[in-house]
Order: C-alpha cells, then sequence, then structure tokens
C-alpha cells in the first residue's frame, strides 16, 4: 500500500473505532438523546449506571483491526472476548456490522433504533452487562474468567480455515486455567485444525489492582509467551495514530505468518508444532475516557474499570464531562441525519457471514450434523441371568465409542477428553481407531500419540471442559470422562455453561447444540489406589441446583443400562448429561432388551429379585448407582435366603431426575406412579451411590418420604478393600439388612437375633480384612446366582440372618 | 570438598538413597520377610498392591540431598510433595529420620517395626497410600494436584528463615493453579519473608501419558522459568552417580544464591522482586525399578506410575524379579542386624527439629499463637430501633479486621487474601494500616502496593485459597474474602482442605489450627453490574456435604450479627467457617446485645417484628440471609398494616447449621426446641438465602416440614434491579405475602381480594422499572421504622393488603 493510502485507511478505521467507543459509552450513560443533537442534559441519563467501560475500547480497537484483515484476505474469523464484562463493545461492533438490526430489528440502524440499544442495556428487561448468548457472535461470557483460550483453542479444532481471534485480558491471565491454557497449542494440528491468534490485552488494571503481567519486564513477558511456544508481537502506545500504524502492521506480519505455517505444514507432510503468533496489546485501561475526573486518574487506571463516573443526576459538572467526552468521538461524523453509520465507515465491516458477529461458528448449532451411531445394541454385555456375568461396564462404553469415533471420523466432528484418564476409565479402545492428539516431541516408544489424535488428554480438568465447551459451542460433538472427585474442579465453569444453555432456550436464534456429556468414573466407592482424597459423589448435588431443563443425571447399574443412556446422551441437545458408572469389573444384571426398558421407565422394579409377586410389599429396597445396587442386591439374598417370609420388593433408579415431583423436573414421575412403586406406608432402605441427603432433597414432598431411610456416602474413607468402603459408610449388605431388621416390625422376635448375627457378620469382616488385606471370598466372591441354592435351604435357616 | 570427601559423602548419600527406595518397594509389596533374609516367595507379599512408585525414587533422591544441604548450612526447611501420591517416600524417610517411630511408636527402628511399617501401608487398618495428615512432615497432601505451589508459597510468607521446598511433578504442572502458581514470587518479600525453592520434577510420564513440560525443547523450558521470573537450574541425568553429583553441586549454587539475595535485600533496604532459583530435575520415571517387565517398558515410562508389576501370587517369575530389584538397592548394607539404619547413615540426617519430617512449620498448631483482638463491640452500628440505621455490613467487618491486623503487625501471623476484590467486598479500611503485598513494578499514583503488604491480591481463586491454606497450616491466621458466585471455582481445594482437617481430628500428634474463613459477598442478591454468570449462592450446599465436624455457615442479617460472627471465626480452630454478607448499604435490625444473643443462638425469634405476642401464631416467617431478611420484614410490615389480626412470628437464622438435628450437626437444634420456635402445624413461609432445597435438606426430618416452604433462588436472574431480583425468584415481600395468604385459612373471604392487591403491585413494580430502570421509591426506600405510622391506621384498611 502506498502511504497516503494507509494513512486514508488508518483514518476510516480510527472512526469506526471511534463510533464503536461512541456507542459503547452510550450503551453505559444513556436514556435518550443518543445522537447528542441536544445539549445533554441529566433527563437524558441512565438512573442507574451499570457496566464495564475499562476494557471497551481496546476490545473495540482490535475489533476494528480485525475487520481490516478479514476484509483484506478474506478470512473466516470468529472472536473471543476474554474479558467479557466488556459487553458494550461487542454489542456495539454487532450493532455497526448490522447483524444487531437483524437478529434484534427493532434496535433499528437510526436514532430511534440508537436510542432503544442504548436503552436497552443493562437495563430491567433489556440485555445484560457482559458479552452474553444475547450477543451475536459470542460463544463465550467470560464471567467468571479463565477460559477464553480453551474455548478458542476448543472453536478451532477440525476447522481448518478458521482462525479464532481470542483477547486475553491481563487481569484474567492471571487465572490458573489461563496460565496453563497457553499450552494448547501443544495439542493442536496446523493441517486439520485451525488458528488461535491469542491477543493479551495489557490494560494495566483489574478492579482495584495492577495486573501482574503488566508489571514484569519486557524482557521477562518476551521469554514467558517463548516459553509458552509462541512468537509474540508487541504493539504498545496511547496515541491512537501510532497504536493504529503498528496495530495494522502487526496484524499484517502475523497473519502473513499464520499463512506461511500453515502452507508450510500442508506441503511438508512432517506435522511439527509450529511457534504461533501470538499479540501483546499495551493500551490503557479506559483509553479516551477523561483523564482525570474530580482530579482523581481515571483514563490508563483501575478507576475506569466499571463507570468512570456516577452521580450524574447530582453533579452538573459530571453531565457536562459526559457531554465532552461523547462529543470528543465526533459522533456528527460517524453518524448520518438519520443515525446511520456512514457509508465509508460501513464499508469498512465484512459481509454477510464473514462478519464475526454473524459468522456461523459462532451459532454452532447451524453447523451441527448428527452424529452417525451405531446401534448400541451391539455391543451388549451377554447376560443370560443376572449377576451371573462380570464386565466392566465403562469398558463396554468405550468399545461404543470407538465406532462412534469410527463412524465420524470424515465428518471430523466427534472427539474425546480426558485429563489422562482416558485409559484408566476404559476408554482404551478408542484408541484403535485413532491417537491422543500429540504436538510435543514423539518418542519412539510412546503409545498412541500423533498430531491428528482425537482424544484430548492433559492434566487439567479446566482445559478439558473448555476445550470441550469451544468445540460443542461451534457445532460438534463430545464426551468427557473424569474421575468423579476431580470433576468439582470445574464446578464453576459447569455453573457457566448450564447458566449459557438455559439463557440460549429464550433466543429464537440461537440453535441447540450438542449435550455436554459427562462420564464420571473411578468413583467413590472404587478408588482403591489413592483412597479419601479422591472420595467425592457431589457434583451431581452441585449439577441439580441448576435449571431442571438442562441438567441430567444417571447412575446406570451395569454396562447395557450404561450403554443406553449414552447413545441417548449422544442424540440430545442442549443439556449437560452427568452420567456416574463404575469401571471396575462387576456384576451385569439386565439383558440389553430389560436395559432399554429399565432406561426408557428411568426406574422400575426388579422383579426378578424381589418376592412381594403383585402384592405390598414388607419392605421397599431401592438402589441407585452400581455399588450400592451390587449391596442391595446381596442384602436382599440373605433376606429371602434367611427370612424367606418377608417380601421384598427391589427398585432400581437409573435416572435420577425421576425421583422429584414432575413440577420440579420434566422426568419426574408423577405422585401416583411414585406410589405405586414405594408404596405410601412401607419402609424403604434406599441405598445411594452419592450422599444420602440429595435423595431427600429430590423426594421431600413425596407421600413415602417419612419412611425413607438412605445410605450413602458420608466421607468416611481411606485407602482399604472395596467392600470395607462400604462398611465404613454403612453401606453395605449387613447395613442395609441390619436396616430391614429395624424397621419391619415383622420379624418380631427374630429381629434382635439376626441383629446379633449381622453384626458378628461385621465383626469377622473386619478381622478378616486387618488379617489378610483383603475382603473375604465370599464377599469379594459373592454371586446373585448363587441364590437358587442359598434360597433351598432359606427355610431352616430362617432365623439366623 | 576435597575430591574424594566428596566421592565419599555422594556414596553415603546414595546409600540413604538407596535405604529409602528400598523401604518404599517394601511398602508397595511386601507384608512380610522385610528384609529379605529369607529368599522372597508369595507368601511374604500382600495380597492387593497399592500404591505409587513413579515418582517415588525422585522424591528420595532430593529428600536426601535436602538433608545434606540442610545439614551443611543447619537450615530451617519442610518439603512440601506436589505429587503427594508418592506416599511411600515421604513415610520412608520420616521413619530414616526416626521421627516416624517417635510418633507411632509400634513402628519401632527394627525388623518387627520395618515388617509393620511395610504391611499397614494401603492396608485396612493401615495408613492411605498419599502424603496424608497422617504423615509427619506434611502439610500438602495433592490429591487433588496443583497447588503445591501456593501451599508452598503461603508457608513462606511471614516465616523469614524457613525454606520451602517444593516438588512439583510435571504431571500438576499442566494443571492451571500450578501454570499460575509461579508467578507467587511476585508476591514474596524477599526480607520479611522465607523462600520457596521450587523442584520440577520431570519424570516424563503421568499415567499414561507424556508430559507437557518433558516434551518441549530445553530452550522453551528455560525461556518459560525465566519468563516467571526464576533462574533456573537443570540437573539432568539417568546415571545415579553423574546425577547425585550434579545435584549436589547445583544445590550448592543455590543455597549460596539464596543467601546472597536475602543477604543483599536486608542490606540494601531496597526490595526489589529477584529472579529466585528453582530447579528442574530430569530423571526417569519409576527410577531403578525393572527397566522391563514381561518384555515391556517399564523404568523411564508411564507404566511405571503405580504398582509396576502385579499378579505377584500367579506368577513365581515376578516374585524372582521383585527380590532382584529389592536387592539391588544392597538392604544387607543399609540396616544393621536389628533391622535399624546404618549408623553412618543415620548420621547424614539432620537432628530434631530440623529434620523435615519433625520441622513444627509442618505442624503448624505447635507454632500457633491466638490473635490479638480487639473487642468486636466497639465496633458496633449503633442501632436505635430495628431498621432506622442504614449501613454497609461488610465494610464495619473491615474496620474491625483493620484493628486485628493493626494488632497483629508485631506478631506478623494475620493476612487477608482476595482475588481483586478486598475493596469491592469493602475491607477497604484495612489498607490503612498495611498495603497490598506487591513485588512488581510499583508506579508513583499506585494505590497501597508494597513489598511488605499483608493483602494478598491475585485474580486467581485459586491462588486465594492456596496460600491461605499454607499460611494456616503453618500455624497462623487469615481471612479469604471472595465473591460468592467464583469461590465455586475452589470447591475441589476445599474438599481437600476439609478432608483433611477431619482427620487431623483423629491424629492426636497433630495440633489445632486456625479455622480457614471465608467471607462470601458481593453475593447472588445484588450482582448489579453482572448479572446471571455472577449469581450462584450454592458454596453452602457444597459446604455442607462435608463432615458436621469441621464445617460452619452463617449468615448474618446485618452488620452487629457480622461482628460477633467475625470474632467466633477469628478464635475458632480446626473449622471452615463460610460467612455470607452484603456489602451494599443495608437496614440494620439489631444492637450488638441484641446480636450477641442471637449469633450465641443461632437463630430466634425476633419479637419486635412479631406479633404473636406468647400464643400460638398464625404462621411462621423465617428467614436466613440479609435480602430475604429484608424481603420478610416488608412482608410482615405489609400483612401487619393490612391482616393485623394475623399473628406472625418472625424467625431469622444466621447459624445455618442449627436447622439440622443435633445427631446431624453438633450445632443442630433439639426437636423439642425446634418445635417451639417453628411450631409443628402452621405454615412456615422461609426466606432463603440460597437455593430453596438446602432448608429441606437439613429440616425433613423436623416435626413441622410438611408446613415448610420455602423460598430463595432458583437460577432465574439478569442485569436488572435489586428488587427485581427478588421478583424474579418469588422471593420478594409481594410473593412472600402472597405465599401466606394461600396457607393461612383465617384469611377467608380477604384471601382472593388480597391476593389481587398484591399481584397488581407486582405488575406496577414491572411496569416502573421498565420505564425508569430504577426501583419504586417506595421499595428502594422502605424502612421497617415506617410501621408505626403504617400500623396507626391499619384496621381501617384490613382488607387492602
Amino acid at each position: 500500500m502506498a502511504d497516503s493510502r494507509v494513512t486514508q485507511e488508518l483514518a476510516l478505521i480510527d472512526a469506526y473505532w471511534r463510533a464503536a467507543n461512541y456507542l459503547a459509552v452510550g450503551q453505559i450513560y444513556l436514556y435518550d438523546n443518543p445522537l447528542l443533537r441536544q445539549p445533554l442534559t441529566k433527563e437524558h441519563i441512565k438512573p442507574r449506571l451499570l457496566g464495564h467501560w475499562g476494557t471497551t475500547p481496546g476490545l473495540n480497537l482490535i475489533y476494528a483491526h480485525l475487520n481490516r484483515i478479514i476484509k483484506k484476505h478474506d478470512l473466516d474469523m470468529i472472536y473471543v472476548t476474554g474479558p467479557g464484562h466488556g459487553g458494550p463493545a461487542l454489542v456495539a461492533n454487532a450493532y455497526l456490522e448490522g447483524t444487531y438490526s437483524e437478529v434484534y430489528p427493532n434496535i433499528s440502524q437510526d436514532v430511534e433504533g440508537m436510542k432503544r440499544l442504548f436503552t436497552q442495556f443493562s437495563f430491567p428487561g433489556g440485555i445484560p452487562s457482559h458479552v452474553a448468548p444475547e450477543t451475536p457472535g459470542s460463544i463465550h461470557e467470560g464471567g467468571e474468567l479463565g477460559y477464553a483460550l480453551s474455548h478458542a483453542y476448543g472453536a478451532a479444532f477440525d476447522n481448518p480455515d478458521l482462525i479464532v481471534a481470542c483477547v486475553v485480558g491481563d487481569g484474567e491471565a492471571e487465572t490458573g486455567p489461563m496460565a496453563t491454557s497457553w499450552h494448547s497449542n501443544k495439542f493442536l494440528n496446523p493441517v486439520t485444525d485451525g488458528v488461535v491468534l491469542p491477543i493479551l490485552h495489557l490494560n494495566g488494571y483489574k478492579i482495584a489492582n495492577p495486573c501482574v503481567l503488566a508489571r514484569i519486564s519486557h524482557d521477562e513477558l518476551d521469554q514467558l509467551f517463548r516459553g509458552y511456544g509462541y512468537t509474540p508481537y508487541f504493539v504498545e502506545g496511547d496515541e491512537p495514530a501510532k497504536v493504529h500504524e503498528a496495530m495494522a502492521a502487526t496484524l499484517d506480519q502475523v497473519v502473513a505468518e499464520i499463512g506461511r505455517i500453515k502452507a508450510d505444514a500442508a506441503a511438508s507432510g512432517v506435522i511439527e508444532r509450529p511457534r504461533w503468533p501470538m499479540i501483546v496489546l499495551r493500551t490503557p485501561k479506559g483509553w479516551t475516557c477523561p483523564k482525570e475526573i474530580d482530579g482523581k486518574r481515571t483514563e490508563g487506571y483501575w478507576r475506569s474499570h466499571q463507570v468512570p463516573m456516577g452521580e450524574m443526576h447530582a453533579n452538573p459538572s459530571h453531565v457536562r464531562l459526559l457531554d465532552e467526552w461523547m462529543r470528543s468521538y465526533g459522533p456528527e461524523e460517524l453518524f448520518d441525519d438519520g443515525g446511520r453509520l456512514r457509508q465509508e465507515l460501513a464499508e469498512l465491516a465484512p459481509k454477510g457471514k464473514r462478519r464475526m458477529s454473524a459468522n456461523p461458528h459462532s451459532n454452532g448449532g447451524l453447523l451441527l450434523k448428527d452424529l452417525r451411531l451405531p446401534d448400541y445394541r451391539d455391543y451388549a454385555v451377554t447376560v443370560s441371568s443376572p449377576g451371573e456375568t462380570i464386565a466392566e461396564s465403562t469398558r463396554a462404553m468405550g468399545t461404543f465409542l470407538r465406532d462412534v469415533m469410527k463412524l465420524n471420523q470424515d465428518a471430523r466432528n466427534f472427539r474425546l477428553f480426558s485429563p489422562d484418564e482416558n485409559n484408566s476409565n476404559r476408554w482404551q479402545d478408542a484408541l484403535e481407531v485413532t491417537n491422543r492428539a500429540w504436538l510435543g516431541d514423539i518418542y519412539p516408544y510412546d503409545d498412541h500419540l500423533a498430531p491428528d489424535g482425537r482424544v484430548m488428554e492433559m492434566l487439567s480438568e479446566h482445559q478439558c471442559q473448555g476445550w470441550l465447551e469451544g468445540y460443542l459451542l461451534t457445532g460438534r460433538h463430545g464426551f468427557f470422562s473424569c474421575y468423579e472427585a476431580f470433576i468439582h474442579i470445574i464446578d464453576s465453569m459447569f455453573n457457566q455453561h448450564a447458566k449459557w444453555l438455559k439463557v440460549c432456550n429464550d433466543i429464537p436464534w440461537r440453535q441447540p447444540v450438542a449435550s455436554l456429556n459427562y462420564l464420571l468414573s473411578s468413583h467413590v466407592w472404587r478408588q482403591d489406589h489413592n483412597g479419601f482424597s479422591h472420595q467425592d459423589p457431589g457434583f451431581i448435588d452441585h449439577v441439580v441446583n441448576k435449571k431442571a431443563e438442562v441438567v441430567r443425571v444417571y447412575l446406570p447399574p451395569d454396562a447395557n443400562c450404561l450403554l443406553s443412556v449414552t447413545d441417548h446422551c449422544l442424540r440430545s441437545r442442549n443439556y449437560v448429561n452427568v452420567i456416574v458408572a463404575g469401571k471396575q469389573p462387576a456384576p451385569q444384571w439386565l439383558t440389553m432388551e430389560e436395559a432399554i426398558r429399565h432406561c426408557t421407565a428411568g426406574l422400575g422394579i426388579w422383579e426378578w429379585a424381589s418376592n412381594d409377586k403383585g402384592t405390598e410389599p414388607d419392605v421397599v429396597m431401592a438402589c441407585c448407582g452400581d455399588v450400592p445396587t451390587l449391596e442391595t442386591l446381596a442384602a436382599v439374598q440373605l433376606l429371602h435366603t434367611h427370612a424367606p417370609d418377608l417380601r421384598i420388593r427391589v427398585v432400581n433408579v437409573v435416572n435420577l431426575m425421576t425421583l422429584q415431583p414432575p413440577s420440579e423436573h420434566p422426568h419426574g414421575m408423577s405422585d401416583h406412579d411414585f406410589d405405586a412403586l414405594f408404596t405410601t406406608d412401607k419402609p424403604i432402605i434406599f441405598a445411594f451411590h452419592g450422599y444420602p441427603w440429595l435423595i431427600h432433597r429430590l423426594t421431600y414432598r413425596r407421600h413415602g418420604h417419612a419412611n425413607l431411610h438412605v445410605r450413602g456416602y458420608k466421607e468416611e474413607g481411606t485407602t482399604s478393600t472395596p467392600f470395607d468402603m462400604c462398611v465404613m459408610n454403612d453401606l453395605d449388605r449387613f447395613h442395609l439388612v441390619e436396616d430391614v431388621i429395624d424397621r419391619v416390625p415383622k420379624l418380631g422376635s427374630r429381629a434382635a437375633y439376626a441383629k446379633q448375627a449381622v453384626r458378628d457378620k461385621l465383626m469377622e469382616h473386619k478381622d478378616y480384612i486387618a488379617r489378610n488385606g483383603d475382603d473375604m471370598p465370599e464377599i469379594a466372591g459373592w454371586r446373585w446366582g448363587r441364590l437358587e441354592a442359598a434360597a433351598a435351604q432359606g427355610s431352616t435357616e430362617a432365623d439366623n440372618v
């Protein structure tokens, strides 16, 4: 470009930037008089001022310059806003590009529309202050901070033509998740994936403090990002003209560099990890707002973080200052008489789907294709009679997922995510058809590492969650497998995603995306190697606090149920599905046909284990989760054998949400059906996988609740035997039998004797494991199938539980 | 040192290392024959093999070399084990130093003791597989991974003579919290704080994958740590003799460098951030175990992560291999006939409190001193009549904490922690007597930044939590203030700390430490600037899943209650105390005398707001949390005014745990007292700060539970007015009145009319805020004090709610 053309182009970009800044200030402050056609008075100003100015001018600057480079090279690009509280910036840009008026026709491209644009911001009945689901072009709200880059990389995977520009705030850069997410470049394939362009925005301040990365030396900063594997480019300044020049030149360089890397990789056939470019942009916080307000430093300081000045209704000098501030952008040069952006500025923006606010990748449901799914029934574990087959449930799931992976290799829209637990959780079969993504050094003896692997493993639950969210929100599918206890690490990220989905349900132009699916394995009852620190089944407690419309929780008792549930989850949309299932060899209960029926109902009577045969039972033995199911059946067998006249009904629960009233959850069972299953007046001994209070919380309105006695995890544990874990928490077969004895009057005089027998058994167990370090053979090798033999002699031992 | 002396010393250190490795393998495998005095047979081997070998030889190597340098310079040093699953290593070293036998006399320094040492490991009734609270010398279990360095820095703060050696596993190094915790050096004062010596142990593999930092170039690794502000020293190799030499030389260099930095800082008086040394140690995973097992690569590979070989009872060749492996350490050279470590090796370890396993900093309760506390009553907000005074509750708390800070400046044992929210949460008064710790660059206009500040602010909840835990576990005091929604970021860290405390309660030699205190503010009901993403009151749901003995939850309704609770928390030991309180100007209800009585009881009737006057009420209006209390009182006032014959009892709950039965929590109220307060048959309308189900969960066994109707946060919210937040969640005064109308038969024919009046009010509210963007003056300015005037005309409007 000739110099004068450059100058002219940059002058236009500056005007575009000023327009965006003007619209942002207007959103924060103005209720009326949007173009300042009249002198500003306090009546034009909102009664409550809410929002964040500090990050906004930087976000606008980046946006304007990315537009330039998109147009120049016809780039397919989206914009991930780490400082997501800079809502005014992204809304302003979507409005300038016309997208906003397309999806919200009432916010039109005229004075009236601009007034509404301003008024609605952070206003009752209007829009949130953040880059929320309501904001076109966003896949990232950023409320929590920390995973903008993880989202960006998730969006880039399998989108080879996409560039994801990702602004990282220097506050956010202090969070743990962000600090490790820079390493995502070790998992990005330069040929088959897209590109992430991180832009670290050093505006120097958080709410009240400077930022760490803004206060280390240039050399350290340079070394840090080279150490992370990037080539950093620095753009620094506080004079707009110079910064425009530097930013434009740097983006030219960076985009050329990206093109060279992509071309080289495609040509060479040797996939090595490139040193991708990243940009460090250092500009003042709250840039272009008043330098001082009431004699206090504001521009380039933390005081500009939210609303730089308040008291607009009490302090006329503030109104004058705002008037000056807004007029400094020259609104009359930016908008025509009708209030529309002037044509020469409007032409700076890309057109159609090239607009970052209208790029379909940012509304991933538009691009979503159903997965090709094999028939999950083909993966059934053969169960000739309940409890005879032993299998690892999650391994069967892994085999099914292997073939899901295989069928969708060409579509390249399915990945598995795990913090180094893929094989531990028994999904190793997936590695028969793909590899683990790895762009670090690879040694000859390494195991299934490859640059084009589709199993994503990094020891960071934050990364797994962030990558998967980014992948889903751009219209693809995935599954996250995690140790149950450590899924709590992403509690807060789950919150944000569930909130995002809840809001999306009310936005007609947001298309449904694939559900976020979790397998939680290596669960509380079988942390043999790790003990107490690895025991926490509370994620599901956390999940059920979120809106019922978006959360689902399943605890399949065996492999066939797990397969049925997995298939269901992979077909679902806009949910968070949580599946809890064990990986250890365990008895299998249901044939595939039975499993399908059981999972479709969500819960049901296991007739083959019950002996109430159409009559009212004496006791209901309910169970939910694989280990509690096993212990319940062992308890039932003891009772059948030793007290055969006791009528027992066994109810198993797969879909936890069925326990709630239908008013609380769409899967909730009617009271009528619930009463029919659980009775209204008989004791219910409920063995539960998690914290027992969750069952009470879900059922407290049920008629039979007063008779409900729940056993579950009560925070007792250490490195011990599997059965001892149950004993420590009173969930074992003997305690369950004791619970029945305590609650069924029918046992009469036999009760005391039976109780002593059960306690003797527990002492025997304690004594045995202390001597042998392992469970008694009769417990470790217990099988339901032995019932017949035991039952045959049952009546003679009726008093000997 | 002369060369031969060096060689001789290193040969002894090698022997010490072999002894530790021998003891570690023994713990994982052996049940008997601890010194291999007989040929090894399968009968000598444990039935179940549990534990982690992979990291163990590295941990042992570091330990032996740190011992050398401790003795050489008489250093005060503790050892934080990032790879905390390497329990066998730390237990072995504590045993070799004699500490283990001192605290567990049965694990004696002889053959019998060694047998017990081996047997107890990961064995029922024995000890956990991790570096658990049971392990002398540990302040860090490391179950979750990610915050070893945060713990280390927390331990170093205000311990100027302490060096905290911190081993960081290369798996753990991939986590987010760890990735940002390297930046802790920007908060460490070289004069008044101690030193952290990070040792990144690159053993190359996690459970099944290589580690990112082990697979980037030397240059990148070097740049990364220089970028983090350290001077890295590399020790790399797989030949023990050479590694010993390099490790010893490097530690000599590093300790000299630390000494130089400390001396320079003390001498110069100018406190600048030093480039502290750190060590990168690259040695094979599972070093010294069989190179191959069954033809598969094991040493230096992920297969050595846990137990390198199993099937010991079925495969005689494995027994032979184990025999060879263990004998390769030369046990007969290491232990004397009695089974005791040979004298020349025992002398390598430091003595007494210099032993890292016996350093009192690792059993912080030994060093704990009570805080000097001002009389919190002196900070009381004056309340002449309920609701008349308006104050920001957390600001009063901040003033009290300022003086706590002041009184303990000399003791240097109190700090405040916050992710850039100290001032936002209204603790700014603390900055009158101290500063924010900051070792980055400082500009002239910066606000209260100083190298010796005692307010710790970094935008990472993980860092705040990790630092505070490290600070508490080494015997000091602190308080963590956080936005309520984002405390979920450390859910899992809280879990681990609560579990640590629970276990410590059963270990007699672990002395009690100060409680971990949280203030959660900027809470769900007042996230005016941020909206939905910042709304989640569920941390307390998470907390109450942990053992009742260690968790406490308080929701003080006003400043004086908050002061009383704060004082109580600062005096308590071994708890996690969670306080939820608002920061916005709000009516104050109780005088300090009343507040003390109320907080001591934990809950109680507010007689001044009730009109049941010793009779049975028609309805109980219960409330918990500041905003629900306000709305309840506003509802009560409406009812008093418009239905004065309705007998209302107002109950406020401060201590949430009182609601549980005494069998569930030590603060639980007896059923008798509960019934007296809440009645057994009258409707209870309970306005709760958090998710409503939590109240049901706590009270489902209470007699009156069927009559309990709870309002709380049900995941509805956006950027709107404070009162509208209540309306969206049905927690507002009008909905509460409606709830009463629906449930009190006494209102008879007036009910329908009153309900319509209430609904009109809600419509008026919606209409008003949509037009004005703010709450109606009669709501925003509502005062309880107006009751008298309203009540005077009450009876004439009795039908007009």
